[in-house]
């Protein structure tokens, strides 16, 4: 076990097993096979080939694609062949800082392959006896990463919200961030992956931010999605990372790119380069 | 003007203007086509062919391959085909924490389109007006990017020595840092890129260290490289970064990368993923 083993997790999928799914001339994500084969029932929306699943092209508006769209996946997702609805929609940018060219459920997004965007937030305790980190465990009752350990503060990011007021957002739900506290949180760079998981294809990228609470604050959550929080020396954080796939594979991904930022590793480790450049998708 | 321009200067190369340079099924380096139908004077050394030059399959050791290359590159040197030699040997390796395969000397690396490694120090001083940053001039006789801005410690990573050793040595030659104040580095990450410069293919990984150095400290450059060094607020830095190019092409993604990790810019800024996903080399 290794820190190199959960980035290599994080990485890898069959490009063979996928065919790209366009929107124009831009790639907005990668539909299985299968999936694409039934995506041909729905010719008024999608033009299946053997090459790609292209958006037909008389839908040219925000609002005509994500109607359009919607309507499948909600058939999709009664029919079990996509993933439950979420009733929360992700915005689909061919690259960030786009205008999003449509919205589509966060539920069917790993199933299409799409790109879904995310905030992590390393809730920090800085004392006397060094650097603390706060670790959450995820409720058995989370569609995704039941019981893993999980970031202080973590969510997808919906479509119609800014990155930062997100993170206030799901801060205030997950853990009982005052706002005040919560906007002391500083991004510090972002991760992207692509990988297949049991939910589909996640091409992922988070954004990270590490947020210094106050040693007498207490996390509290919310919303029923986090079992416990538990306050742990960054060495516990790093053992249990390196010794077991405890941590969501996501969370991983983030604290060892919070490890290399903060000089706990350095390049005279062999794994460096390999664990820095896991840190993004290769191209 | 843009933070954005200074990361896609590090970017971009024809590949089509160079054949690969292979050792066994390793690829070392790029060559420049014309540098390549040189290289076929010497067939006890390079098997060249349309495809790629090969280093000869007889040479099967650390010692031999070194000698090899080295005996070349002196008279290309000579013959001002390649580089100035510098006399200072870079370790070729396929990837950081494998075995060097061979050394060569620095002035041909970029030639030989051969990825180098450096290491460079981001010099801070904290204080209650804010962070502020040291920047050094370069001496208009450097070899590569004279009269440029440049960090308080940068240099590349010659052959035979650990990098926080060479990190040491090159802050008590570029800065009269002492040595247990240099100690005091704190490795948070690396950039790679590859671009083409005047020197030729720039295939470089910078490992990124923050030094934060006590508020009457004053570097002195002790080997006539460095013009003068000054102490910049980092509005100032940044400032000069985005309107200008004063600063040396790798220097300025180095500290793009500081400001992405200390939050200067953020993901709801729509150059943020471009900008990050710069600092690294896309595969």
């Amino acid at each position: 076990m290794s820190l190199l083993e959960r980035v290599r997790a994080c990485h890898g999928w069959r490009p063979e097993a996928y065919r790209p799914w366009t929107v124009g001339e831009s790639v907005v994500g990668h539909v299985r096979h299968d999936l694409a084969a039934r995506l041909g029932d729905f010719p008024e929306v999608f033009q299946v080939s053997d090459e790609r699943v292209a958006l037909r092209s008389g839908l040219d508006d925000f609002a005509a694609r994500s109607a359009a769209v919607d309507a499948v996946v909600r058939q999709l997702a009664e029919a079990g062949a996509v993933g439950r609805y979420r009733e929360e929609a992700y915005p689909v940018v061919p690259r960030w800082g786009d205008a999003p060219l449509f919205k589509m459920d966060r539920g069917a997004v790993p199933d299409f392959g799409v790109r879904g965007y995310g905030v992590h937030v390393n809730g920090l305790v800085e004392g006397p006896d060094g650097l603390k980190m706060w670790v959450g465990k995820r409720s058995m009752t989370k569609p995704t990463g039941a019981g893993k350990l999980d970031h202080l503060v973590a969510g997808g990011q919906p479509h119609g919200i800014g990155v930062f007021d997100n993170l206030i957002k799901e801060a205030a739900e997950e853990a009982d961030l005052p706002e005040a506290l919560a906007r002391r949180s500083v991004p510090v760079g972002a991760v992207s992956y692509r990988c297949e998981r049991a939910e589909g294809l996640r091409d992922d990228v988070l954004f990270c931010y590490d947020l210094v609470v106050p040693a007498d604050f207490e996390p509290r959550n919310t919303d029923g999605e986090v079992d416990f929080f538990e306050l742990w020396p960054m060495d516990k954080v790093a053992a249990r990372l390196a010794e077991t796939d405890d941590f969501k594979f996501n969370v991983a991904l983030v604290i060892i790119e919070f490890m290399v930022r903060r000089g706990f590793i350095g390049p005279d480790d062999p794994d460096y380069m390999a664990i820095v450049d896991g840190m993004h998708l290769a191209a």
